[in-house]
């Protein structure tokens, strides 16, 4: 059989605003990230090519570091690339960022760890100029009491109990290494770095610590879910639309 | 002829995502900020009147603390009001404040100053996170010699020169307060303070100084356009998504 002339593979960030995507992963008849970015690789060069992803993020979740890596048989300079697959791309994605890297190098693969950025809107009236890019919780939250909770997450934990119901991974142990808060007026950010995370996993430890920051759940309560690895301990999977995969570590 | 009974004011600030807004003014057949507040007021409390804005934005302008006043003949509690005519606003449109304020106060005449902001995507890739709040600008823009160009503009000045064509205002003197530059990272921010502004006057300042930045013009040159009264010595009107009403001073 023959593989055609060598390939080459080039690791690409891609920033996007994911409001109007049904997530990375390409689905048939669904607008996505992933299939997109297939698509515009197409029409540049004429090849098909699978566009494989550090991070499947869910619909509605942003990136602003997202990492990608993609063989390709054209011997088009990176540079070049990325100003020809911009021009192709519509506004709500972008590379911004084209590397040429070793053959063994998989976005998905070779990721150490992930950083991903949650931001809350805490203020009882509504922001219009967040509502793409935030949760809006009107009860005030006691980001003294979310650190609390956040540093009994940090470390390495069985987060099972920290996953969407239909999350079929055997292995759920994962490394938190750190966890983050801050507030600049309304705006509540999270900042949370692990070696990988489990299907929603983020947004469920968000939504888990928010009911503690509103006094619904005690730092005690979240020490329970973690060890009883019950999801119907931990609090509600916080909304998509504050969620950004903010970079990936290699 | 009778009034009806005494009527009460009250002064909002509202918050708005101006991206599918033709503007603050209302217009027969488009989609208006004050239009839409003055249909929800209706919607709320069955009275029709007329929401005064304190800068008439132009299509596309957000704005962070816009001001309005409305009278009043319902006696609803102005937290009441602020409730309910934001559980009736669309998603893009809030009122983030309501104060009773006496019946003198008038949101446009009242008004002392405005202070409006301008945010540039400042690097050679296009940033979709950013694209409905920013002009994105490739060339690398000298920040420096943008500050020595905003010095030139600060102070009493005939702003004859930086305006729309259409703009039919007698008297053209206005004062800038303060015009100052920042960067973080790619974002470039502009920050501008003045008694008053003619029509597009923000805007037309900030393409100039762009200009300025990426050195097509130079101090000499806004000095110039200062000077003359002539628009076409003038850089281009920059784009209305790059800029938000920040607030206005009483």
């Amino acid at each position: 059989m023959d593989d055609g002339p060598p390939k080459r593979k080039l690791k690409l960030v891609v920033e996007y605003d994911g409001t109007d995507f049904a997530g990375w992963q390409r689905q048939t008849e669904q607008r996505t990230v992933q299939g997109t970015l297939e698509d515009a690789v197409r029409e540049l060069l004429g090849e098909t090519t699978e566009v494989r992803g550090a991070g499947r993020t869910d619909a509605g979740v942003h990136a602003d570091g997202q990492v990608a890596s993609l063989a390709l048989g054209s011997r088009i300079p990176a540079g070049g690339f990325l100003r020809g697959i911009n021009s192709i791309l519509p506004g709500d994605v972008a590379v911004v960022d084209a590397t040429e890297v070793d053959a063994t190098f998989d976005a998905r693969f070779s990721a150490r760890g992930k950083v991903y950025r949650y931001r809350i809107w805490n203020h009882f009236v509504r922001s219009p100029r967040h509502t793409r890019g935030s949760w809006h919780c009107r009860a005030p939250l006691d980001l003294e009491a979310m650190r609390a909770a956040a540093r009994v997450l940090v470390g390495e934990h069985d987060f099972r109990g920290f996953r969407a119901a239909d999350c079929d991974r055997r292995n759920t142990v994962r490394v938190i290494r750190r966890f983050e808060l801050g507030r600049q007026g309304a705006l509540v950010e999270l900042e949370v770095e692990a070696t990988a995370f489990l299907k929603n996993m983020v947004r469920i430890l968000v939504g888990t610590l928010a009911d503690v920051g509103r006094g619904k759940r005690d730092v005690a309560a979240v020490v329970r879910a973690l060890e009883t690895g019950d999801r119907s301990a931990g609090g509600v999977t916080a909304p998509p639309q504050g969620l950004t995969l903010a970079r990936v570590i290699y």
